[in-house]
């Protein structure tokens, strides 16, 4: 840790270890108040679910890309804590995200854990539609989490400027996640060879919503001088693409004892990703038929999806590994000349490798 | 209209309808924003059917509290337009509210139009499973109109010092709804005799967030003196509960030509309301063993749901409506010392008598 008034001569690294720890802390300790609260007294369901949910698992991107945004924009250490509470607040919000998305995408498991409204089922399995009820709670709860987010936001003890300008970062952000939600769920089970289709999807859900909109809430928080916004934007776009074609790939070919989820779910759904559209646009018309016979069967077994995986290995992966690479080499040269401290772009750059070379 | 100078020598009376058509205003012209921006470019669906959703009726209780506490508390006519932008968000966040609630109780019909999962499913009727799709699609909806609705509030031209005063209402105001709807949740299909039980989700769910909090949104939007808002809770707290037990016998006893709603529902549900817990515990054996049986059968016919209104005719419809008069009578009281103007204490009575008489 530095001291306020002294300058280092060499920039630490940016410890992002610590500021993961931080904003768990926070979160922890909102939960915690909310759980001892007596008024209203909530039954402890609700937040022990919330817990086990957020401390599950999770890479936590967007608070660290929030305070990076912030350390781009000038902002010092140690990082002070209406920051470290704005970054969690984001957090938290995406776990509402993560709730109900997990419910339209009927998943099981995430982070290696029952999905929320599958614990909810469990806890209430004595109901006569377990299932239902489940469902129908986690609905609530997730609406809950984006409720209990934005009061973890208000009460951050943010400066007047700084919340105005955060609440017009975070309106654009939440809708965006809604609008690639919506794109998405209109396009699942409806894969075609329509790429610009699945790209305007990962600019709202992923890109916008998971990348650049972070690093920009951190930027306005420290005041960011003119330039910052647009450079943390220049390497925003092509990480955030990278992330989710990284994504794809792995809801397809990643280890569920590794990515915490079914390797099956996407293909069952019939996601429609940049790398179906490929595998569309370039298999041969046999292969393209029985792909399209398979992607979107909900009975779909290992042995037909390892067929699709075939066919997409065929065609498309190659090409999928070569767009994520690309965009790795982009949003590196965007950092070449982006007037951030040197150890943010440092972190920024680590950020990028771990996007494109993890398998969880 | 008085002008910004003149005090008039009688009070006019608050233009309830007036204030309605403002409020319409502000929603309509957001959501004719929205669809008109080119980017993002949403699905037309999305803000064809939340206008059809808002558009079809609803009281507008929430919003025209909101402008009443503004009054009670000084806010002088005209209403500026941010406090009639802040009403409006409140009953945006509503409607998102609704969307969830017609969800998770199945319903088919609100406001005498199908529900927001009915009419999405109805507009993607060629896909597998249309209802399935709909509810999932509600899902997102609701939550774009809950992140619309916060955007409409932080977009009002609100002082800091309003912003921040009317943030805290709300983030309690959105937790008691969701507590609420939790509470309700774990109740439906498990009436019982526990009339504690019944008031607390009517105060999470109906006082908290249909009166009071909005007629606190309003009166510290007026920087409300001490005073002020405690009056306004003396007032909103038994109008609250006279308006939910009101709703209660409308689910049963409602004509579904006027409510625009199932009068089978709440019974098919088995909702644990103040009137099924009178019911069971002045029910001779006989008849509460046989209500058991019949509240919460989703096959419920019309002539089970006579049966069931018959008992709770015999045994609770007389002291729910003893109830309603008691808490109309102890609303009155508290508006004959409350500091309000002339004008808004008549304008709160003339509410009370609507919520107690309403058949809608």
């Amino acid at each position: 840790m530095t001291t306020a008034h002294a300058e280092p001569a060499a920039p630490a690294p940016v410890d992002l270890a610590a500021i993961r720890t931080r904003v768990d802390g926070e979160l922890d300790q909102f939960l915690r108040d909310k759980a001892a609260a007596t008024e209203p007294a909530l039954p402890d369901e609700l937040t022990d679910i919330a817990r086990d949910f957020l401390f599950a698992g999770g890479k936590r991107i967007r608070p660290l890309l929030c305070v990076l945004g912030w350390h781009a924009a000038g902002g010092r250490m140690p990082v002070p804590q209406p920051i470290v509470r704005a970054a969690a607040s984001v957090e938290l919000f995406h776990a509402a995200v993560l709730i109900h998305d997990d419910i339209i995408d009927n998943s099981d498991t995430r982070r290696d854990h029952p999905t929320v409204h599958r614990a909810l089922a469990a806890r209430h399995r004595d109901r006569r539609d377990p299932g239902r009820f489940g469902a129908h709670a986690a609905i609530v709860l997730g609406d809950l989490a984006m409720v209990w987010s934005a009061e973890l936001l208000h009460t951050a003890r943010l400066t007047a400027t700084q919340l105005t300008e955060a609440l017009t970062v975070l309106d654009g952000m939440r809708a965006d996640v809604m609008y690639g939600q919506y794109l998405d769920l209109i396009t699942t089970a409806r894969p075609s060879r329509d790429l610009d289709r699945a790209m305007q999807i990962i600019r709202y859900k992923t890109v916008a919503y998971t990348c650049e909109r972070p690093l920009e809430l951190g930027a306005v928080l420290a005041g960011a001088r003119p330039g910052v916004r647009e450079a943390l934007i220049a390497y925003a776009r092509p990480i955030g693409e990278a992330f989710q074609l990284q994504d794809d790939l792995l809801g397809v070919y990643g280890d569920p004892a590794r990515t915490g989820k079914s390797d099956l779910e996407d293909l069952r759904e019939g996601k429609h990703t940049a790398l179906v559209a490929l595998a569309l646009e370039h298999a041969k018309p046999a292969q393209a038929a029985q792909l399209l016979t398979l992607l979107g069967n909900p009975e779909l077994d290992s042995g037909q999806a390892d067929t699709c995986r075939e066919i997409l290995t065929a065609t498309a992966r190659p090409r999928v590994e070569a767009m994520i690479r690309t965009r790795w080499a982009q949003a590196n040269r965007a950092l070449d000349d982006a007037p951030f401290p040197a150890a943010v772009g440092q972190a920024l750059r680590h950020v990028a490798d771990v996007v494109v070379s993890r398998n969880t």
